[in-house]
């Protein structure tokens, strides 16, 4: 079931496990993140894109309950790690891995179907930064294969009305960020911001966004990731 | 130079004291909040718009060295107040009262004239939440004679380029004050959130803009300005 350039992780949670590559990209602590931020309802149908390896929705499917998760990944290697994963954990019943582009997803899933669509996307504006010879890499942090526009598009026509839009991002892209949902019609209600302590700079936003709602955003309490002495806080872990 | 129903309070910088009504607005803390945000050169010529009583010039001209500061006010009766408060201070020299609308600002200063413009603007959209009868009041927080959107425009017709702008606002409404700093041509540059304390939600952001300037937002660290206990924070006091 795993290549020999492959390893498998525990994710803490239900005795889930995910295969990652050994010389590639892993899921970071913005994917744990997303999960604990979004609020997937019970029931809820759900479509992850810029899925990678399938760490979200393996995550959110250990800490609520919806009905079904699609995880859209561009990259076939990824992709397949992601079935596989699913596989692993006897879950391909209820968490499918579909490889696609997600400039696609309203023609592969059907329009307005999905109640809630969780992304962690590439945080670089392509040409921006050095970027990464292998090619996995490249994708995963650097907006060659989907922009920022392309994912609120997507994500705007395979939302249901009313349905919720979860997005992890680097902080210095915010405006970019907002600006965007509200270009689409999917309105921020909800922002948490993630510094690494209380003495520094903010490094990710996490944000909840409504189609079709009004104006109003809630700002939560912010969270630290790490105390004054560098080590990370128990809520963290 | 007071009249019955005015007070005068001390400002805790520079022996600065400011005339304040007994019966309508006072200042507050995000006066404070603004000033202390705002970074204004040595030498820098200041506007501030929405300017009430005159309380951020004053706390400007402690925190700073600017050559000149315009205080930019629409009721008569506030502006006559910032008046004679600058010149309790033996300020009026470098401290400007002007009466007048902000959508006029270009006509009444010049264009691109200002290095820096700051604004604590009426915080909420007209015809949203309970208008306050006293009109001073309702003017001050409450849509009514000026909207984001004039403020913003007329933000961007006195800074020269690469002037700053600096704005406190409500937390709720980032998301209108982001997409409306760059509908001017005022990129937002530095952002910083205001929390009661930890466990609480953002009540006010403090947005500095940048006159074409390229994207890319810092979010520096949270202010906090209570303790656990309820108290004001060392900080803040």
């Amino acid at each position: 079931m795993i290549h020999e350039y492959e390893k498998i992780e525990e994710l803490g949670i239900k005795d889930y496990k995910i295969i990652q590559s050994k010389r590639e990209f892993c899921f970071g602590s913005d994917a744990v993140l997303l999960a604990r931020f979004a609020k997937i309802k019970k029931g809820a149908c759900v479509l992850d894109i810029c899925s990678g390896t399938g760490i979200i929705p393996l995550l959110l499917d250990g800490m609520y309950e919806p009905s079904e998760i699609y995880s859209l990944e561009i990259m076939p290697s990824a992709s397949d790690m992601a079935r596989r994963s699913f596989e692993m954990n006897k879950l391909e019943h209820k968490i499918h891995a579909v490889c696609g582009d997600l400039k696609n997803a309203a023609d592969i899933f059907g329009k307005h179907r999905f109640d809630a669509v969780t992304v962690n996307p590439p945080y670089m504006p392509a040409g921006k930064g050095l970027v990464n010879p292998k090619n996995a890499l490249a994708v995963a942090r650097h907006e060659i294969l989907c922009t920022l526009d392309d994912v609120l598009k997507a994500a705007a026509q395979v939302l249901r009305p009313c349905g919720k839009l979860y997005m992890v991002h680097r902080a210095d892209r915010l405006c970019d960020v907002i600006c965007t949902f509200r270009k689409y019609g999917i309105e921020p209600k909800r922002m948490q911001t993630v510094y690494p302590d209380t003495k520094s700079r903010a490094t990710l936003i996490l944000l909840e966004g409504l189609a079709g709602g009004g104006k109003q955003l809630i700002t939560e309490e912010p969270i630290f990731m790490y105390d004054n002495d560098g080590n990370y806080l128990q809520s963290i872990k």
